[in-house]
């Protein structure tokens, strides 16, 4: 056989093998992990009696954190930061309201959040800017030591989330999504449902992002999260609605999610809203009006996840968990569906009425599964505090407990990868005709290490 | 060069196309129309004064039908076929106690209904029976010159699908599938209120089959129906939910479906739920608990369907409709949402709360666009004969009004393929690694002939 012949025979079989695998989901690049890199599932720092909590991002979010933060046990905010210096003022002065000492003041120049990442006085840099921001701030914060809590999404593209994991990883800090929603009431109270095997085994959870964000658009910086939306395709906003799905589901404690596909709507109303608030006209509005994306796990369970900000609609982050004992769904009413299938010759209507719980009838079945973080004192103070009716200061508290107590932060950043890396991919799925596409193993071959989702808590 | 080189330079050409292409959908087979055969796109057949109903398949569900039609004016049942005897009788029997003429009885054999279809004395086929004879009894009742009507699903499989189109569009006769959930009454409310314009342009659609058939798997003829649910993966019982939503978004009436992609969970459920009825251990159950399937259309619309009949959970058909100017959803709670976005600095639970319709506010919004099929005397008619509440009864009544007016039917062959299509495609694309299959545009190139879903209405 000449070799010409040979070199083209090679290529048939090449060929042959690529198009055999058309079944095969997308795959994006897996880094290896950086020497010196160790996974830090389980990840437990030294103790810190005082954390010294640096700001960055002092918007509205941020300012609020501030004020949240100030009650807090445990805590000092010791540096602020914003790009516009009346911002860091705002927060200087909520602390002498506060009657605490005044921060060092960061602001004025594009990297003033350089500074305040490499103050000695700072254990923990809270990031509350724009998304963009989000983790080039935390990388630059982990590279100098810092723990670091990155409002939601905290990471853009698969670069970034590989970049955030690796230097966690590398540096040994904890790098936590300040994702709010799951700790919002409903959804702790069913997790703790879920994990008495009140359901049975959960095989589908859904969760989602549906919020007309048109009166809001204003709210925001330069617009920036109007264009962002106008520039991205694919599930932009996804952590409110795939995270508490992730903690019923064990994700990277038993089990993983695998792949994704996703499907749009055309932009119908995106392009419309964009020449409302800007009188740009925007004939190339990239984000579709409404995402879906299904997922699959290692287990064999999926999940759906949807975003819609455009179109009047009431507020819903779904989440809906079927079990194969139970159901739960929290909007537009919260309710249960329990028990055992009645026997013999049953009316439907009997069935369906009797098997669900709404009302009191609800609150006594989730009594009976209290949820262990919740001491009465924190429940009573996060009342008090409010945000988002409690759930952002239970946040703030859990992250702040287990920074002074030495234990694993309640969302690592796998969490954060996991959450945020359904952005990026369900726009690849989306950008090659809705195909199929592989979700990593973040933890890079220790998703079966743990074993079910646990709030740590001290001795 | 050599003519080997060139044969293999030709392969790898081939396999580069082959290749390039793996964005594509997985397409099936499109047969060419018969020759004789036409589209019968708002086929009209001439008026039947009184509507000689052939009744084949007197289950449960067939033995209903036969108490309802004689509430419906103008027809009358002249023939009745079941395997056993004694469900003829029982049939004879209703006829009897109602008054009403006897009718000729075929039974016995595996075959019995092939004497209905050739009787002189049949103008109209109606199929109750097991899934499986839905097409292979319409085609041949077809192939007599009868109309038909077929219980849902009407066909199991692509084939089975095209064979039926073909058939109607050779014998152009009428080719109904009794999907009775689009004569639900909120259904057809929000259809009204749709077409009114009230949400805008719809993008986004749901809908399910979601119901814990446990207690009702003993209610099927050698239990057919949970043996068929052991043996197919994929949505087998998907037109509930999509019938709605297809007429919302005026399917092959200005729009199409254009490609579809499937995910579900393994079977935690469904093999112990078999071998609870059948004492035989199911190690191979086919079909997931939970699957989802996405929809595409032309117009850049999309469509979310889902299938559930083994965990316990309240029943549910989803119906949503997402509108750039509104939003529906029947479950759990019946719902409207409407209105432009308020200007300016807006409390979110504001804009949440003043744009959810319910209870009689809904029934305000309802009453402003009126349901055109329905006569007051209808709606008490309806309500007296019942058949889930009302919407079987509308169903058969109009039906018998359009091939006693000689109007187009509400539903066409067409509906019923790309209603029943789903099951076979969502099957495809869970086998192909939830690859995107393609849906055919059954009407072969008129399916932006008609514009919009209307009623039939005599002068």
């Amino acid at each position: 056989m000449k070799f010409s012949h040979f070199v083209l025979a090679a290529a048939v079989l090449a060929l042959l093998c690529a198009c055999s695998a058309s079944n095969d989901p997308i795959k994006t690049k897996v880094p290896p992990r950086p020497a010196g890199a160790e996974c830090v599932i389980g990840l437990a720092t030294d103790p810190i009696d005082t954390v010294r909590i640096g700001m960055v991002g002092l918007g509205s979010r941020g300012t609020w954190a501030v004020e949240r933060l100030t009650y807090v046990p445990g805590i000092k905010i010791t540096a602020l930061c914003d790009l516009r210096p009346e911002q860091v003022e705002g927060s200087q002065e909520i602390l002498k309201n506060f009657g605490l000492p005044q921060a060092e003041s960061y602001s004025g120049e594009e990297e003033s959040w350089k500074g305040l990442c490499e103050s000695e006085n700072v254990d923990l840099v809270y990031i509350c800017t724009d998304w963009v921001h989000h983790a080039p701030i935390a990388l630059y914060a982990m590279q100098c030591g810092k723990h670091v809590a990155i409002e939601v999404p905290a990471a853009l593209d698969m670069d970034e989330i590989w970049a955030l994991i690796d230097m966690a990883e590398t540096k040994r800090v904890h790098c936590m999504m300040l994702e709010n929603c799951v700790y919002d009431f409903y959804e702790m109270a069913t997790l703790a449902m879920a994990q008495q095997g009140m359901f049975g085994e959960i095989i589908h959870g859904e969760g989602s992002y549906q919020h007309n964000l048109g009166p809001f658009w204003d709210g925001y910086w330069n617009n920036w999260r109007l264009e962002y939306n106008k520039s991205h395709r694919g599930d932009v906003y996804p952590t409110h609605g795939i995270g508490p799905v992730c903690q019923a589901l064990n994700i990277h404690r038993g089990d993983r999610m695998k792949t994704l596909v996703s499907m749009d709507t055309k932009a119908f109303s995106g392009g419309g809203q964009y020449e409302k608030y800007t009188g740009v006209p925007c004939p190339d509005y990239a984000n579709g009006d409404q995402t879906c994306t299904l997922i699959s796990t290692e287990k064999g369970k999926t999940i759906l996840i949807e975003h819609d900000v455009v179109t009047p609609r009431p507020y819903s982050r779904m989440y809906q968990l079927v079990g194969t004992a139970g159901f739960a769904a929290k909007y537009p009413t919260q309710l249960y569906c329990l028990g055992e299938t009645p026997e013999g010759e049953v009316d439907a209507k009997e069935i369906l009425d009797e098997k669900v719980y709404t009302g009191e009838e609800m609150e006594q079945l989730q009594a009976q599964c209290p949820i262990p973080i919740l001491t009465p004192e924190l429940t009573a103070l996060a009342k008090e505090v409010g945000g988002h009716g409690g759930m952002d200061f239970i946040m703030d508290y859990r992250m702040i407990y287990c920074l002074r107590n030495g234990l694993p932060m309640d969302m690592d950043v796998y969490d954060l990868a996991e959450w945020c890396c359904i952005s990026p991919l369900s726009k690849l799925s989306l950008e090659n005709g809705n195909r199929p596409v592989e979700i990593p193993d973040f933890t890079r071959g220790n998703w079966d290490r743990q074993k079910g989702f646990t709030y740590a808590l001290a001795k």
